[in-house]
């Protein structure tokens, strides 16, 4: 493909602005790790957008240029308006690609796409990860070994409640005894949807190398093979076959 | 199991009052062909419930002593209040079967479970449908042969945007050249629901005794394994297994 | 359903005879404690078949009255006679369920059926094997917590080389740092399959009261809807409705 | 990719050089028409190999340069020898791609990879056959309208006896009244697998410049990420964490 890839991601930035320990980590935000992360993997064309943006930098302008979106949230989720998320959604399902990071899985825009609750068991201990490649033919498995290790992150335990993936990629190993289905993929509406489990925001999860790779991954997975500007209604079709009038 | 199952059958009633041709197939309402139906074929617990009731009949008291919800819709899907839906979702997830029948594809409910448009083709010339059993196995095609016939139905063609089903047991055959995912299964959190297509309101469909055998395999089917009135939140859990604390 | 369901268990039935240890774990077998499980489940017509006898105790006699099958295998899979394979194979697309336990997984039976190479991380240490519920509203889950613990199990270790399974029911973690779909669902022809990871020769886990409870809810879960002993061949039709014959 | 794919297409070569009519339509074989519609849509390396070839051309140094291998078979599909079949499956578990067209379903290979039998019911009659998108985002269905039409086929008619398919991209309406699932996509090992209906030997489907862009975007489609000549074998494991060993 010779046009670029538009990428935005979309971060509430708010505990890197009022958590002291979170702001260490990332000074510029969760969004511009990731941004240097994806242009580092070639991606080009790369822009991000936050919760005090007006409109929360999700216009219908922005999205309408948007290839692919990536979605990280936590603490805000409750602050993003509902128009932006019904404008986010309907431009999924004509076909932009999303990747959902972390706790953006109890994200509105998440829970309106999967149609459950998206719950997760939690714990904020910093113990050992370890993602295991469960479908490696995948492209999103492009380039992995049988697993890699996160030394810090929190723990999310099933049962996560997702419908089951169309597609699932990883699965988690975590030190206190509970696994997670941390790679799943969806398709809804023309629109491809990986939601990808690790990135606490109390640790340097975004700055690993292989967390990089997979999120590279993903977005060139969910990248639109084609975007409908006018999706689908519900329309009226004559009869291509001839057939007899209701009596 | 001795208790026998409490089926709730929802239909909107407007057309059967508004349009002479279709009271005169249903004086009674869509619902009530549905409840008789249902008894014939062994459920002695069937209720009905319609949009002008208070709180379309559907309270939260309702909603707690029902195991299966069947839903029917067309005209009014805009006229169900917000909250009753929510209500009627959540249900779901916490394990109530749902049945969604024909033009239901279009309701609140079913775009809220599924998160996507739940658009369709169409056509209302009273043409032929022909339903093939793709999965004979299943026990929502258990009694069926190799497919069944409805003289006279409105059609819905592909595409159909819905999440691509967990279990498809039914494609319709359109005399006028479509074809159609006309059995779809789901689960939802705790919930299952079974799509079922045939059913337009100005064809004595729901009086055939093949569709009121699908109907009732689709209500045995989608009954709950167990109801959790304590649905899943995201919940902190302690280690299982011993973790070092994080530094 | 008034007749009972007629399962046989298959047991290789050679570590028990060979191996000392094992011998003192199952002194008549594993298939003896496997059918003493189910009638405490109130199955009432259980038998079970084991290598030696005439081809394998599995004539088509025997399985032609056979509505559920269980299947342990291990060392000996080499020694099972091509013809009895393909006459369980056919058996199972006729509609006999299946239930495949643990080393089961690398069974010719197994591998027939999956059409893949079924291979997996293994190690023999006698670990903690913890196995979490994922889809909590499954009928092969019904009466199960969150998870349930075998305290000395083998290691099976993804990836796990089968077709993505129709429905994953378990996913097991192990104290080595492993993770494994454990419980897994296909439906093949008119068959339902179900995969049980626990079982090692070794460890007392058929006499675990929640692997049999799983054992049980496995058994009802494949049983047959439907058996078709005319299962379906290539099979010329005429038109139903009227074309134009070739020119 | 800077490397051309290396395709390879197989074909029976039966009918076309034991039936006039079918000659006629192929004077150089269906393989020969595959191999010029796949080299207009820019595929550089494709190569043929045939039933009566040494090893029917699919030698093991063949395959080892094949990444995806096109499958064309009908009256000989008992003609196929064992070891061939054995060595093309192990190679699809690997990661080679492939597509299997029209009664290539009925192959020793296909019924090996699916586990079942494959069977469909048919009509020789030449009808209409009108090909609908199900998946309208998915690439396989890249640059195709709502449907396409074939004016004279065979018609192959539901139930169509395989695993449900991991995808399901096209379903065929028949003239005669049946509906097939016709573009069926499935993962086995590291492999991925299409299934295309069309191309009956009697009419010049291959011709067809849709049915050519389908096949083209099927073979990019199943081309492998990797292709890993060590495929997996049970493999024993030391444990990563730390573990008692067993008493």
């Amino acid at each position: 493909m010779s046009k670029p890839l538009n990428v935005t991601i979309w971060n509430e930035y708010w505990h890197e602005r009022n958590n002291p320990a979170v702001g260490k980590i990332y000074p510029n935000g969760i969004h511009a790790v990731l941004a240097d992360g994806l242009r580092e993997h070639g991606f080009e064309s790369v822009t991000t957008a936050t919760l005090d943006e007006p409109e929360h930098g999700l216009s219908q302008n922005v999205l309408d240029r948007t290839d692919v979106l990536l979605w990280w949230g936590h603490k805000k989720h409750d602050d993003v308006a509902d128009d932006v998320v019904a404008r986010v959604h309907a431009r999924v399902l004509q076909g932009m690609g999303l990747v959902v990071l972390h706790s953006g899985h109890f994200s509105k825009l998440f829970k309106r796409l999967t149609g459950t609750a998206c719950t997760v068991n939690w714990r904020e201990d910093g113990e050992r990860e370890r993602i295991w490649v469960v479908t490696p033919e995948h492209p999103i498995a492009q380039g992995l070994g049988r697993y890699f290790e996160l030394e810090k992150e929190e723990m999310y335990g099933e049962p996560f409640e997702v419908p089951a993936p169309d597609e699932l990629i990883f699965l988690s190993w975590f030190q206190g005894g509970e696994v997670f289905r941390s790679g799943c993929c969806y398709v809804r509406g023309r629109g491809r949807i990986f939601y990808f489990r690790p990135g606490h925001e109390t640790f340097p999860t975004y700055y690993d190398e292989t967390v990089q790779h997979v999120i590279a991954n993903g977005v060139r997975w969910v990248a639109p093979v084609m975007l409908d500007k006018n999706p689908p209604a519900n329309t009226k079709r004559a009869p291509i076959e001839p057939i007899g009038k209701p009596a």
